[in-house]
Parts: C-alpha cells; sequence; structure tokens
C-alpha cells in the first residue's frame, strides 16, 4: 500500500481521497483551511464540499505541507489552476525525495498558455520529479464519493507511469483506462468548461435541448480542432476525457461551470457570478486562454470567441447566441474537418 | 411555394409540417386515424402528440393516399421502420409524377438489414422517384414545434437534392447543413436509440451521471466502428446527426427510447414497456438489426450485444450493466479506435 499525499480538500480531491483509501492506501489530504481539516480528521466530514458523506479513518488531514509530505511515494493535485504555481512552490520546499506527480485539476494558464503537466514541470525540479501523470474523464465528485460507477482515463508520456497510477485507483467502482495522448487528455479536460459556460448560457436564455446539443456537437468539433493542431491525437476527444467529460459538464446541474454560464444566460454579471459561485469556475480562465491560443495557432474556435466576448467585452449573452445559430457555414463535414 | 405531402402525423410528422408551413409551403398531413386527421383540421389541434400546439392553417390533414398527393412535388416520411414498406407500397399505387422522396424516420430493418433510403428505393420505382434526401438530426419534436433554436442535417447521395431539402426547411430557428455521406446520416439516427434505451436502462437501475456518459462515449464509439466498416464517414459520428442526436436523445426525458430503457432497468418486462409507451419505440427493433449487421460484419458492438440478451434473451439487466462496466479493456485508445 502506498502513502499519497492529496493537494486540495475540495470536492475532487476528497472524493479521489476516498477512492484512495478504499483500496487501503494511507492517504495524506493537505488544505488551507484549519477549520475545514479539524473538521475531516474529528468529524470524518467535509460538509462544505462533499455533503453527508464519511472520509475514511485512512485519510489524515493537514495544513503542514511537512507534515502531509513525510513519507510520501506519488502527489495528487486537485487545486484551482490559478493557486497551482503557489502550491507547487511550497511542495519544492519541502520535498525531500523523488516521487510521481499526479494531477486531476483541468485548466490553462492564461498569457503563458501553460498546461498544467508543463507548469509542474516548471516549477518541480528533475531530482524532485519521477513523471507527471492526468487523471481525467467524466466524473461527479458526488457520485464518486458514493461509489457510483465512474470510469476515467490515466495519461502520461511513461506508459509505466500511466499504469502505476491505474493500479493506485482502480477498482470495483471507479475503472481507470491509461492513454499515452497527455496533450489531448489535459486539453479535452480544460476545454470542455468552455462549452459548458456556453450551455449553461443558452438554458438560462431560456433554449431547450435542440441548441445545446447542437452547441456540444459544435464545441467538442472546435476543442478538437484546437487540440490536433497542437499534436493530439483526435480519437482523444471522442474518449471519455474529451466527450465523456463534455457529456457530464454539460448536462448535470452539478457542474459549476454550467452553473455560473446560467446565471450568466440569466443577466448576472461575470462579477455577481463569481461571487454567488463561492467556488473556483476554472471555464471563466479557460476561456481566456483558449481565446489566447486560437489566435497563436490561427485555429478557428467560434463558440470560443462569443464566449470570450461574453465574459470580457460585456456582449449580451442573447446577441451571442443567436450569431452562433445564424452562422452561414452550411456544409456540415467542412464544418467538422480538423 | 411547394406542396409537399407528410406521411405520419405523429409528433415529428407534426413538428416537420409546423416548420414547412411556416416557410409558407402548402402541406398535405397525411393520417390513418380519421379523428385525428378531423381534429387537425378542425381544431387546429394534434392533442395526442403535440399537446397545446397550433396546427398552421396551410397545413390540410388526409387520409385518403390519392388526395394527399395530389399535385405534390415532395414527399416527407415520418412513420416507423415497421410501417414504412406498407405507406411505400400505398404510395406507389397513387403516385402518378417523379417526386423527390426525403425521410425523416430512424431506423434499420431487422433480417433485411435495410436502411430506410434502402427500403423507398426498392419499393418506389425510378420513374416516380427523383433522389432520397433524409433529414436527421437533435431535434425534440416539441421544441421545434415551439420554435426553439434546432439544427438538422440534409443529406443524399446527390447534393443538389440535399440543398433543395435545405431550401424548404431552412429558416431562422431551424438551421439546416448538408452532408454528403447519406449512410453515415442514416445509421447514426437509427442507432443512436440503441444507445439511449441503454442510458434508460443505467438510470431505471439508480446509476449516475457518470456511467451514462461512460455508457454513450463507448457507445458512439462502436456505432462508428461499425458505420466505418459499412463505408461511413466516421467525421459524420462526430456531427449533428451522430453526436448530436445521441446527446438529445440520451440525456432528455422527452425520448421515448430512454424512456423505455429506463422502464426496462426498473424491472418490467418487454412486453409491459411496450404497452406501457403506447408510441413506436424503435430502438428495440434496432438493436435487433444492429445486432444482426455487426455479427455479419464482424464487428465488436459489446453494449449493443448486451442489450440485445436483456430485450431478447432475458438477461438482467443489473448484471449487463455490470458486464458492461467491469470489462477488462485498458487502453483508451485502442478500445477507440475503427
Amino acid at each position: 500500500m502506498a502513502t499519497i499525499t492529496v493537494f486540495g480538500a475540495g470536492s475532487w480531491g476528497s472524493a479521489l481521497s476516498i477512492v484512495l483509501a478504499d483500496n487501503n492506501h494511507q492517504v495524506r489530504l493537505w488544505g488551507r483551511d484549519e477549520r475545514q481539516i479539524q473538521e475531516i480528521n474529528e468529524e470524518r466530514t467535509n460538509e462544505k464540499y462533499l455533503p453527508g458523506t464519511t472520509i475514511p479513518s485512512n485519510v489524515k488531514a493537514y495544513t503542514n505541507v511537512n507534515d502531509a509530505l513525510n513519507g510520501v511515494e506519488a502527489i495528487l493535485l486537485v487545486v484551482p489552476t490559478k493557486a497551482m504555481r503557489g502550491v507547487l512552490a511550497e511542495i519544492r520546499a519541502s520535498l525531500t525525495t523523488k516521487v510521481t506527480f499526479i494531477h486531476a485539476s483541468k485548466g490553462i494558464e492564461p498569457d503563458s498558455l501553460k498546461r498544467i503537466s508543463e507548469m509542474i514541470e516548471e516549477e518541480i525540479p528533475e531530482h524532485l520529479r519521477k513523471s507527471v501523470v492526468v487523471l481525467s474523464g467524466p466524473s461527479h465528485a458526488e457520485e464518486v464519493s458514493l461509489r457510483q460507477p465512474t470510469t476515467v482515463t490515466s495519461s502520461s508520456l511513461h506508459n509505466e507511469e500511466a499504469e502505476y497510477v491505474q493500479d493506485l485507483f482502480m477498482n470495483k467502482h471507479f475503472r481507470v483506462y491509461t492513454n499515452p495522448d497527455l496533450l489531448g487528455v489535459e486539453l479535452g479536460g480544460a476545454l470542455k468548461n468552455i462549452i459548458a459556460l456556453g450551455a449553461g448560457l443558452t438554458n438560462g436564455l431560456g433554449y431547450g435541448d435542440n441548441a445545446k446539443a447542437a452547441l456540444m456537437t459544435r464545441g467538442l468539433a472546435e476543442i478538437a480542432r484546437l487540440g490536433v493542431k497542437l499534436g493530439a491525437n483526435p480519437l482523444t476527444f471522442a474518449g471519455l476525457s474529451g466527450l465523456g467529460d463534455l457529456i457530464v459538464t454539460c448536462t448535470s446541474v452539478h457542474s459549476r461551470n454550467w452553473r455560473a454560464g446560467n446565471l450568466l444566460g440569466q443577466g448576472n454579471s461575470l462579477d455577481e457570478v463569481l461571487a454567488n459561485m463561492g467556488m473556483a469556475v476554472e471555464g471563466v480562465r479557460t476561456t481566456k486562454a483558449a481565446y489566447q491560443l486560437a489566435l497563436r495557432e490561427g485555429v478557428e474556435m467560434p463558440i470560443t470567441a462569443v464566449l470570450y466576448d461574453v465574459l470580457f467585452n460585456n456582449k449580451q449573452p442573447q446577441i451571442a447566441v443567436e450569431e452562433l445559430m445564424g452562422r452561414v457555414k452550411t456544409h456540415e463535414v467542412e464544418n467538422l474537418s480538423f
């Protein structure tokens, strides 16, 4: 059994800690909030993020990074993209052995346009880092904590490391598939949040399932177009970490990005929406990063571009969606090719 | 403005009649039920199939095939696959001029394993038939009748005929894209009903969104695998008539196939489910046809095979879904390739 430190005690970090604990690993769950960490250790609950769930006794929670890293063999990062470099700097300052870095965060850094695996490689020197592995797929934290059947993808440039992570997490309820396309897996997980914002937006405006399905179809096509331009395998976007995660994020009220889009569509400003959510909404920053990436790469991403204008240039959501629906291209396969 | 006869006064036939009427065409809507046809002509409603909707005055309803075909330039077929050859025989007996055949039905005939365009070509001689065009995509009839934004695909082996149909239907709310891959468009529309049955089944068994997303992802992969083996363009399955229609059918309680699967998952027998629905459930017959096609072509379709056993061999739904979730393949991209 392994000792694994999970950085980030939100919904997803806590749910993945439960999976690891069910597999009899020693889990060290790190978070900044003293009260929350005390609640996990003493009450065995994390009511704000996983209401009604019991945290197993082999999950110990910490606020001190040194204590959390004692005897660790793998680190799982589940913090918002915005907080990633800060947490990595703290890990670098405390870590003394070479470990595997796994991440289950979904975003792209604006301006630098780095994926999370690239941020890890920049912040953690090679003598402290075995390999970087991403874990991604259609997985609401609430359902994982209830041991509902879930499937995800484990991806790394080094297949034996992807399989090591597969072995750590795999159990009867939580199935892990490997995929060597790290780039595609990371992009799919991050970029689908843009489309979820758009799907929520159409709902907030009063549009129905037909419009949502069209948006998701065209959205996946533009994600894949960017990914293939950057060197990803197009099939990855048809898999669990692409299509699968898109479906779960766009069709469930569990999704924060969908809920944020829905509130925008109902006429709230971005500031109002972010204040209302009280948790990170990765899709907002990812829309900015993807907009910049599409410009740099010369890739057409009409849904991303329109959402960028809604989020950052005060474009009216109603006008934005009408523009998307009324686009003049009429040959579907040309439009889908990438 | 054209005169178009719509065969089939169910939900989808009625909704498409409204689209054509909105575009100022003369619409002749044919059905067998005298009372329903009288209701449409006198009350301007079709309460059983489109409750609360007003049928425009330029839709005239008929039970007599000769009257319905008077002066027609295009025929739109929206009858269940099971009834298709019978209706085509009646049309053949009455039709005197060469017209375009459009269909918006979604199925494959068991045993013969023919698509609907092939059934039309077999039943209607060439001197009465210009071309066959299929109209397919993510489109709940209820939303179309409310003029909610909807996008569909028009496909024919003859592009000018696909564009003719695009022109007939296209308006501000109803966007029509063309795609020359008739085979792929027909297969996507028909086969997605199998996956919708499966998605309903998981729901009826109490599984959540994570399991549904996994099923849909793997389901689209096996549909595409069969389609590509038969000669379809893989991109078609990523488009509106593939992925788009799959999303709408699997994630909405509007869908009959989803509802039928849900009832099966709750422990009802197939006979009870079909009696309960009171409308055609295309996915049941399509599962049989697809199972036969997969055997003939030597294509692996694990979801279809398991559903076939649930529908026709009394396999327990719970065991069926556990088998699907526990499959031993662990390399995602190999599993997705087609």
